[in-house]
């Protein structure tokens, strides 16, 4: 059966571990709102590559509680993805994250450098935000709050840049209806407001670990496509790849050409 | 009725509202783990002084609720105290703040310039705190959320430089122990997290304003130290008034100080 619970204080994390356990590990973290089911078409084609696939669940996010309190640090999701690893007794992988998920994934691997081959950062960097650029969720929490899940998804396919690729095609629009739904109320909320505490220096301990960075942003996602240039300052090495045409949720609107850039990344990974 | 509760969405904010409400009135915000009974001394000196005295609680403070979720910015707060300042129709008014209720009160008098004649902060700055300053609270909520608050109130008395004068007087740890438990582990959590949220240009937009700003710290609590010292580059005409031999919590350390200098800066207060 791959897929289970493990529990670490009261933080229920759901998770799948498809494919062999003798295969070559990649992690899976998805973005704020997303869930395992975002991943769906990247899982089935990764397992046909001979990957061994674990993804999981950050918390508050669908099958994933939120523990005592309704507050986290991002240091809180990077140590539950470490006492998820420890679980598995995963050594050695590679972790693809979108948004925060590639957050996570930057801080693990920063914290963590003999454990991570590479990373792949799909629309997400090791960089602090500026203030402007999280302002938005100012409204996003008011109307998850006041109005409720279903109200925000609706909102956002409907107010943002970074979705508007979504509402081009009626499958694209009701896969994110249907992934972001599965949020909690307090997970969107806590998730927001963990995006302020991204340590100063992780893209600096990155560039001087061992770990292989990989970057894919959607041309039209103005803030992280700001963020990676000023990651590929930090750490030249850093390959950066840009989907012309396509914004923030670019898994959902390009899964052909991610997954075609993904082979390309893995293939090079010194496992 | 001096005591009342202030319902706005799902937050119901627990105030007090003491003297004429003809008086100027000074508005009291209280430290992450304190409550209305850490201004006791306060409460009844400034009553006699003549002002009308409302003191609150902010989110998951001992009488005041959390909401619907368990997670919050800086602005979330400044918006409860708007709120609460509309609700009771004070146009125009002082604001005394200690550590986050300084915050607060910054974040507050940039943003409605009018409506208030001084800050004091009191051991607080409205300066963003470093990545080291905050580190301490992730051992702090690891406590809260594995012990409870009452084995924080201990671990806080005996681990920490700010609370080592609470030591020397069993009436100031007593003081300490009863306000601090009363504290929701879940309002701890989610305002130690908040520090993160302070946006940039809070000290910039104050100085750019009518508002006077005093501080007093004791010269012991290192971090505001340095950080009212970064202020005082900011907003030279901020007083400053350092408390040798005292640390983070003053009011309950030096009560009868702290109000003499609370009155000289009042009495330069233009209403």
């Amino acid at each position: 059966m791959p897929s289970s619970y493990f529990v670490a204080d009261t933080i229920k994390t759901y998770y799948e571990d498809h494919g062999d356990n003798k295969s070559y590990p990649l992690i899976l973290i998805h973005p704020i709102g997303g869930n395992i089911l975002i991943w769906h078409h990247e899982i089935s084609l990764l397992l046909k590559s001979g990957f061994r696939v674990v993804a999981y669940e950050i918390r508050g996010h669908y099958r994933t509680n939120m523990g005592r309190v309704g507050a986290y640090a991002m240091q809180d999701l990077v140590n539950d993805l470490h006492q998820l690893l420890e679980h598995l007794k995963i050594k050695r992988c590679s972790i693809i994250g979108h948004s925060i998920g590639g957050i996570i994934a930057s801080m693990y691997a920063a914290q963590h450098q003999k454990n991570v081959d590479a990373i792949v950062l799909i629309n997400s960097s090791p960089r602090k935000f500026k203030d402007k650029d999280l302002e938005k969720h100012f409204k996003t929490r008011e109307v998850a709050i006041t109005q409720g899940i279903k109200s925000l998804a609706e909102y956002k396919l409907k107010s943002f840049d970074e979705t508007r690729d979504l509402l081009k095609d009626k499958r694209y629009s009701d896969l994110f209806r249907d992934v972001f739904t599965k949020t909690s109320i307090e997970g969107f909320v806590a998730a927001t407001i963990a995006l302020y505490t991204i340590p100063e220096n992780v893209a600096e301990r990155l560039q001087a670990s061992r770990c292989k960075v990989f970057a894919i942003v959607g041309s039209d996602d103005d803030v992280f496509m700001r963020l990676l240039k000023e990651t590929k300052e930090e750490i030249p090495e850093m390959e950066l790849k840009v989907l012309d045409g396509s914004d923030h949720w670019v898994i959902i609107e390009k899964p052909k050409e991610m997954y075609d850039i993904l082979m390309n990344f893995l293939e090079r990974v010194q496992r």
